[in-house]
């Protein structure tokens, strides 16, 4: 539904699309790789969790921030066995299932409906909008995914971009090493997008239906500077203010460039959820970090993949002759990924939410 | 949802997306036009017949065939507006509204998306998929409204493609000047797909819903040679029969083609939905036939609005050079239109039909 945010909304998010070598499709590996970690939680919540003896004789799942595909299939494909499952447990006869697949309105819809499963066993909608507003009738979906999309601020932090003010991210593009008071700022839009999220919801989800959020974290000893994205953007900073000091761009315009997304911890995420009261939160997962110690990380691969993920962003406000530069600068230096050692983490926080009554 | 004949149905429909000269969302005029004369007689049907002491807090309504925009947006916002005055005439609350636009997966759906309306007050949803088919769960929807959306058949009439069959359609791509036989084959063809659609709505619409089908037809007194479409249709036909003579494509490519597309009768019509069961015929309007004497025709605009609609068809199977010199020797030919007099017919079919309670 429209609202006065709309535009504003409109730009941060989208991958890139197609099927291109650059494209989110070939290159959302990390996120699938998520999704094998999260699919025996989401059975574990839908078999603990869902009240099936609530449900229609339908069963609306929607997978929010769903991109263009082919992750979020697998994912719905997993929710859908599990109520499967446990129906089949309790004896219940067949379900219709209709699911819903949310991204922006600028998400490219066409690459992800023209690679549907030909034998999926459920009704197909595609959802264009944002999911920091309204998306669906009131008590309307039974099960909500949203994986890697919470981590997506509505918008950067208007103090950041401020020169004025004691958060200006002068020379970066992230928070992670960055002040506190940068850390703040980014903090207090993560919470007022978290609650905006959760009011939006309440109203859709039916009584006693879940809210499944798959969302990247710093987990328990690690500190906002040692996460693996948190290290990429980092070095996606310096490399532009290289550029900045060989003159392809300005510092002015690094200085007003930064990533509208956050990196939360389990208990900042507990505290926003208890805060917003519409949800209590049934299941809380961080599966162990991965560390990159034994596991030496592709460069050329993890390339790839930040282009698909953060290419647009970057091509927006420098345009595009600099992503090139810019990956190719990362791509040539050997030394870049060695220094992501096992003091960084890369660390999945799982939660299953189920709404409660109305008050 | 998939089913066997997904892969057939995904071929005779997509209009010409984007937003170019030869584009569908800029040369849609003509269904525009449908769409006044039919906005009267769908604020009627809702007045009178939607009942709305059965609906539930969400009115939910499709639209089958949707295309590119922005003809659906139209619709659509005559639909709400409709059941918005008949609610605020029974002093009934607000209720939220949750539109699904329906069109095959190879519709343009990034192009209808970034068109949405800015202030629109419903919640939007795409269904990629072909409505010969199911599209919805059981009793999910209230009022559905297909425009310029039946008359296209789900595939040619087999028999039309058969060189030993007596409805082989030799040397023409559509039935109107063709013989009885032919005409026979695709009447068949359509009562298959109607009575398959009507079968798949009545599973969809909730019982006491609307079904708001427009279609062309050809008007009492008519034969089915003297419709503007089929004169067009017939017009194509024969330059594509000329550029056969001149050796740019075989005579068997003309043969090997025929529109999927099929303009009734009222009287037929009546008998196919009588015949189904499914739903009560509440309303039937034909408006005066437009004829074209007093009212010339802009041949440049028809004959992109022709492009629109039909390029991509012709383009799959004769490449689209041809598509290119198909269409400007049509637009060479001076005295084409002209042709096109009081004899022919360009007329609308408006039905409301009611999904009677289930036996």
């Amino acid at each position: 539904m429209a609202d006065g945010k709309a535009s504003s909304l409109l730009k941060p998010l989208p991958m890139k699309g197609g099927d291109g070598t650059y494209s989110y499709s070939k290159n959302s590996t990390y996120q699938r790789e998520g999704l094998m970690v999260t699919k025996e939680a989401v059975n574990e919540a839908i078999s603990k969790l869902l009240d099936i003896s609530n449900t229609s004789n339908t069963i609306r799942i929607a997978d929010l921030g769903c991109s263009t595909g082919p992750n979020t299939y697998i994912a719905v494909q997993n929710i859908i066995e599990a109520v499967q499952k446990k129906h089949a447990l309790k004896g219940l006869s067949t379900t219709e299932f209709q699911v819903f697949f949310n991204d922006l309105p600028t998400n490219d819809f066409n690459t992800l409906y023209a690679s549907l499963p030909p034998e999926n066993q459920y009704f197909t909608a595609g959802v264009p909008g944002s999911f920091h507003s309204r998306l669906f009738p009131e008590s309307s979906i039974d099960i909500m995914h949203a994986s890697y999309a919470l981590c997506w601020l509505s918008q950067v932090p208007i103090e950041v971009e401020n020169k004025q003010s004691p958060a200006w991210n002068r020379g970066k593009i992230f928070y992670s090493t960055s002040s506190d008071e940068v850390a703040e700022a980014y903090a207090a839009q993560f919470a007022k997008d978290v609650n905006n999220f959760l009011n939006a919801r309440a109203k859709e989800i039916v009584v006693g239906g879940l809210l499944l959020p798959v969302i990247p974290a710093i987990p328990q000893g690690f500190h906002r500077s040692k996460t693996a994205i948190g290290f990429t953007f980092d070095a996606i900073g310096s490399v532009l203010m290289d550029m900045a000091n060989d003159g392809i761009i300005s510092e002015a315009q690094v200085d007003s460039f930064n990533l509208p997304y956050y990196i939360t911890t389990p208990d900042e995420m507990v505290n926003l959820v208890e805060r917003n009261g519409c949800f209590s939160i049934e299941m809380m997962k961080t599966p162990d970090p991965f560390v990159f110690k034994n596991q030496p990380i592709n460069a050329k691969e993890n390339n790839s993949h930040l282009r698909a993920a953060f290419e647009w962003l970057i091509a927006e406000h420098f345009g595009s002759s600099v992503v090139d530069q810019l990956f190719e600068r990362i791509d040539q230096n050997e030394g870049f990924y060695s220094k992501l050692d096992a003091s960084y983490s890369k660390v999945l926080l799982l939660l299953a939410l189920k709404r409660k009554g109305q008050n």
